[in-house]
């Protein structure tokens, strides 16, 4: 075989492993949505094997034999790109046994409900010991694929290739220095009435209008895209040509639906901009989840939350027939959806005070699979933090250590990976503002525009190893926390004159 | 290993394959109801993988040895019959190559489109080239698995185990016989005006909020079913605990989402008592596509058009918040639902009708398979035939020969099966008669008597064979055509005082 060939056969194998994920992708979307709620074990149980279907297939001696020989081949530069980055992500599978992966993957399904009833019943006791069996796995995992730092390096790996602890120390570190203080200063501002919270009550058929109009304009399009209903707000490619967004409803406050729209747009519009030749292999997926978080905050903090998007929102509510009395002005809509306040819980955090709950859950995360803290003493750990970071007093585990879905599904690593998306969210804009003149461009509601820059200047670079490179093919340089800096310094300016 | 061993095996290899096969149902459910058109293609690949790995593992030599070692070996009663049943359906799997089945496939997924195309243009030749292929394909077919009689037999028999042409020319001439002098009689009945077709107009949000009732009333619940909406309603099980059925609904007419649904209801009602423990193996599966038809035909017509049952539906529209001048009388509710007309279209023809569309499908399938009817000639022999068996004159090739989906997939041997559950349904229910007293309970509401009768004595008993063993074993004789004209005979007594 020829190394055009042993490529192709490569590229074979991944496209049907793609297709068994596309249908796994679809059984998820469908049990978020529809499906009825008793047939969860069932539905679990389908998505354990079509999981062990795409193992079987990306980890076959086939395939590794096929990368191996391809390490050294005459490829593309794109081809290379695969195979390198194919390498790094089989290499790491492999090291994980068969049974290991299933004693997780039955751990965590089980846990998913033990961590509902402990949330429920706000009592972190009944949710410690899956989550110490959680922990030992995880720290397990770390020692199968190995590390040179941390052991939490290797588990932040798997969502942010290359990242590592010490340099998220850094990152993180920089980060504090200035949002504690920022926070405080805004925190003292008077008049808060002014910059409070603002909320639109509407009937959820009339939002669910407003949502698919807004998503529409944004240009998510239901030729391709599907708008369902969720308890968490997620997006999905379920394949190319089929992505999904969620929306929850509150009646007592539209914004809140949507903002999570917004949200999951951006991502959706990152996967429906990939290069779809690539469906199957890495270059056909997002570089890391931090590169996907930024498409999301970009869209839905940088974009819209400026006032000239806010501006535009304010005519979509005027229009949607709501009572004109439910609606403050454009400068008090515009106030309230950049309300800032540190709270409980991260989802709801806003954008001066979100990556402090990350730091936090950083902290705790990379104690535990360092060893240097039980968890027994997560409660403890997690209020003090709080108190510490923010200012907050935790009143029970519910709105407390128990907030977040990731420990009970093993996803240990994961969460520094939001603030990360937060940070280049600010640098590409940055970088859209200087070439395309992005608020402008915004203002106008040229979105279009919009999406075509970040489709040549981002979705399609796949080729880039990580969020670092692709940084620099976007922007011009590495992740750099002071942009994100200047950025929430400029809108403390605008909105409270600091 | 023990014989007991070598049966947990098989049942575990057939489990997980039923477990890609409920992913390939939620892709088919999601393709009807809310995927984006233009992911069409995608999907069809999504599906053909996964159909290849069911392919895979339910015909790989391990299941067959252990088939073959199990056909002599000590098992239970259910065990030996789930493996006699499964020995006979991957002996016909086995005797077609993969490239064969491939071909098949990739044939009519693209034969689908272009049948689409065709009944657009209302042009036959237009789609006569791809079911020129399809046919030759159908009559290989028939030649790898092999017959006795008819090669038609042998395409038959993968919707109806054991039915041969022979006895379905015996059945449809009987059947043929009383019906078209019994629909020439009632097309002689004076006052036609009294018994035409009833339109109910209703807003469609109205309709869904209606049809959802219903469909709890029966006994079709959403703890474990989902309501969808998709051009041709179906009804599918994804897997258990989750099925679905689909409505289409026209402002026009409410009763054509209602009947329709009260027809997936009863194929959904079907799939939901099934023993969910056998699932995966033939057991856990309907018997026939036939029996499969006698339970939705028992809920649609013999329990739905029943004057009780509409005397009920007459209530359910009355307090629906219709407009009174739209709503007829119960009399006149009934009769319009129990119209009699020669008509176009087989998926709308009434109980009288209907089975002479079965005839001329069956004809003309056969005759093509036997060689003895040329696929140029099938518009000719379509329309001539309507003229003698109906009456009909037949416009136009859309609502002539192009009507029916089932060529363009392939599916020859499947319309019989739609005649024989509507003669199994009246058989069955003139048994639920004797033992329940089915026309009382009905005028009571008491379905979940119905259901259960119909569980104990249709539902789990699949170590039937074929259509005929279930027959004796629900109500004591082999499928009997005589029981359907005694059940036309009354009806039209009752209807027209024939």
């Amino acid at each position: 075989m020829t190394d055009h060939e042993k490529y192709q056969q490569l590229r074979q194998i991944m496209r049907s492993a793609a297709k068994i994920g596309a249908a796994s992708s679809l059984c998820g979307w469908d049990l978020e949505t529809i499906m009825p709620p008793a047939a969860a074990e069932v539905r679990s149980e389908v998505m354990a094997e079509l999981a062990s279907v795409i193992h079987e297939r990306t980890t076959s001696s086939e395939v590794w034999d096929l990368l191996q020989e391809l390490q050294s081949g005459r490829l593309s530069g794109r081809e290379a790109a695969n195979v390198r980055k194919l390498f790094r992500q089989i290499e790491r599978e492999r090291k994980l046994p068969s049974e290991f992966v299933r004693e997780l993957s039955e751990l965590t399904a089980a846990s998913h409900h033990v961590w509902v009833e402990a949330r429920k019943q706000s009592n972190f006791g009944i949710f410690r010991p899956n989550l110490e069996r959680i922990v030992a796995l995880k720290r397990h995992e770390a020692d199968l694929v190995g590390y040179s730092g941390s052991p939490y390096d290797a588990l932040i790996d798997a969502f942010e290739p290359g990242m590592t602890c010490a340099r998220l120390d850094e990152i993180f570190g920089e980060l504090q220095a200035f949002l504690q203080p920022l926070v405080a200063r805004i925190a003292a501002v008077p008049d808060r009435a002014a910059h409070d919270n603002v909320r639109i009550p509407m009937a959820v058929a009339d939002q669910r209008r407003l949502v698919a109009d807004l998503a529409a304009q944004l240009g998510f399009d239901p030729a391709w895209g599907r708008i369902g209903e969720a308890a968490h707000p997620f997006s999905t490619r379920i394949h190319p040509g089929d992505l999904g967004i969620t929306t929850a409803y509150n009646a007592a406050d539209a914004l809140e639906a949507l903002y999570s729209t917004i949200h999951e747009v951006g991502h959706a519009l990152y996967e429906a901009q990939l290069p779809q030749a690539d469906w199957g292999l890495p270059l056909g997926e997002a570089i890391s989840m931090g590169v996907h978080e930024s498409q999301s905050r970009l869209w839905e903090n940088v974009i819209g939350r400026s006032r000239p998007f806010c501006d535009r929102l304010h005519r979509l509510l005027a229009e949607s027939g709501l009572d004109p009395a439910l609606l403050p002005d454009e400068e008090r809509l515009w106030r309230g959806i950049n309300a800032v306040a540190p709270s409980l819980i991260r989802t709801e955090a806003d954008e001066m005070t979100y990556n402090l709950h990350v730091i936090l859950r950083f902290e705790i995360e990379r104690d535990l699979i360092e060893g240097r803290l039980e968890v027994r003493d997560v409660p403890e750990a997690w209020n003090s933090r709080m108190l510490t970071l923010l200012g907050v007093r935790v009143p029970d585990d519910a709105r407390g250590c128990l907030q977040d879905v990731h420990w009970s599904g093993g996803m240990f690593g994961y969460f520094p990976s939001y603030a990360l998306g937060n940070l280049a969210a600010t640098q590409i804009a940055a970088a859209a503002e200087q070439e395309i003149g992005l608020a402008q461009t915004v203002a106008v509601g040229d979105f279009a525009r919009v999406r075509n820059w970040l489709q040549g200047n981002v979705h399609v670079q796949t080729d880039a190893a990580n969020l670092d490179e692709l940084m620099v093919k976007a922007t011009g340089a590495p992740l750099d926390p002071a942009c994100f800096r200047r950025y929430l310094e400029a809108k403390s300016r605008e909105l409270f004159g600091l």
